[in-house]
């Protein structure tokens, strides 16, 4: 059993999972859950995922080596604020954001001395579920995961954070803060926005119960990010706003093409985007 | 046992599966098989999908009693035209493609005087799969068939193709040829469109392999529809091309909007809009 002793500040499916997956792998002494509600610190109490529970993020790292700050983003510079003059010297402190040169904004606003040992990370990893009763053990299980430290981020922080997420069962990759956001955008931002705008455009016709009576397989498929948390995926459009406009402008010009193409009847160029998009889904999903 | 001869025209996933269903449940005395492909039709004996098969389409039908004419929608006129002399009185004739208007003027065009016993018909089942391999007995258990009879034609033609779908398992429902396509259009065509042109634009951002490399199970499944056959997915976009484009309209509008929230970092606007999709996704995905 390691002497490590991980604070975990948000305690939801991605905090919990970790939290569960490192109790399984036996990779810290004790884990302490912080975050906004009691009732859910209780819960992941009671499901076995914190040892105990501190309401204040203040107390809940006195002690800690690790802090993992899994809070949704628009919440993350209150949290990093909170922390600053608590944490011990030397502490590791990082995050689960999905946008990150908006997280290392606040971290570096707010963490003051303790910036160096903060490594920005994103867990490629969840699911249109949310909440502590959602965290599961094995949701890290050959997930990639992204730190993008800056140059001044420490190398033995990177090291540890490496090795945490390592132990939960995912593979770590470094990359630049501004690379990840645009990547992201493309893979995962941009797609939320068109799922929830595509089953809000159709919410606004007329029979909308009718309308999704007919619906199949492919759109239930397609249209299952659109149950993701509105608030959650709010932050996340506003804290990565220039990449995911830039996204949204080039797939603007990408459906003007195709509905021109579709104007002129031009069966041609339509199959011709398919099959290109065929070949790459194909390729890279297997 | 009945006596009722069968033939299916086009024995890829939709008719395949069709053919398995009814022999299982024995609902017809034998079943012809027909279409382009002479190694598909082998392929076809071999899997049991059909009892024999005919490479032309005159052959095949001559006795039978019910015709399903399954082929791409691009191909629908020629095969109606080359089985409207061959026809025996009073064969049944149905189809399953996806856009429901054009049909029908391919068939008022070339099936002559069987056009009133002609049931326009649409099953609303499918995977990303396609091909004989792929056909499968159970594909319409409790999947919906949509039926658009037009004002000439047969109710006992109606009832005899309604009686067949439900006995492969599926709820068959009636509505017009205008409201399916529409309807259509935005559950089935316009997000087809939408992930096939998001995995191309993607696909030409620089650094192609590494954007899907960090792909997460949400993109996965968003995108799953963009490995559909791209000549089906062709004829069908531009056999139904009004509605498309009417829905590629309305979706553009309702993405424009959502831009303008993001640019003017309304942070409101957005939350709502993705409030009411996961509400509108929930409700009728359950």
């Amino acid at each position: 059993m390691s002497a490590i002793k991980l604070c975990v500040i948000g305690t939801g499916l991605i905090g919990g999972s970790l939290a569960l997956a490192l109790k399984q792998k036996k990779y810290c002494a004790e884990i302490i859950g912080a975050g906004r509600s009691e009732a859910t610190l209780k819960k992941a109490v009671e499901l076995g995922v914190v040892d105990h529970y501190e309401t204040s993020p203040e107390n809940a790292v006195a002690d800690a080596d690790i802090v993992v700050v899994a809070v949704p983003l628009g919440a993350m510079h209150a949290v990093f604020k909170s922390i600053s003059t608590a944490l011990k010297p030397g502490a590791i402190v990082t995050d689960a954001g999905s946008a990150k040169q908006s997280v290392i904004m606040d971290a570096a606003k707010s963490l003051a001395s303790h910036f160096a040992n903060f490594v920005p990370g994103h867990p490629i990893a969840g699911t249109e579920q949310s909440g502590v009763a959602a965290a599961f053990a094995e949701l890290y299980q050959q997930r990639r995961v992204i730190l993008t430290p800056t140059d001044k981020t420490s190398t033995d922080a990177v090291n540890a954070v490496t090795a945490m997420w390592q132990t939960a069962g995912a593979e770590v990759e470094c990359m630049s803060a501004e690379h990840h956001d645009l990547v992201l955008a493309g893979t995962s931002h941009l797609p939320h926005l068109l799922a929830f705008g595509l089953v809000d455009c159709l919410n606004n016709l007329d029979d909308v119960d009718e309308v999704f009576r007919f619906a199949a397989g492919g759109f239930r498929d397609f249209t299952r990010i659109a149950s993701s948390d509105p608030v959650m995926w709010r932050d996340i459009c506003l804290s990565n706003k220039d990449a995911v406009m830039d996204m949204m402008r080039r797939y603007r010009d990408q459906m003007d093409d195709m509905y021109k193409s579709m104007e002129a009847g031009d069966g041609e160029a339509l199959k011709q985007v398919f099959e290109r998009a065929k070949k790459a889904r194909d390729d890279f999903c297997g």
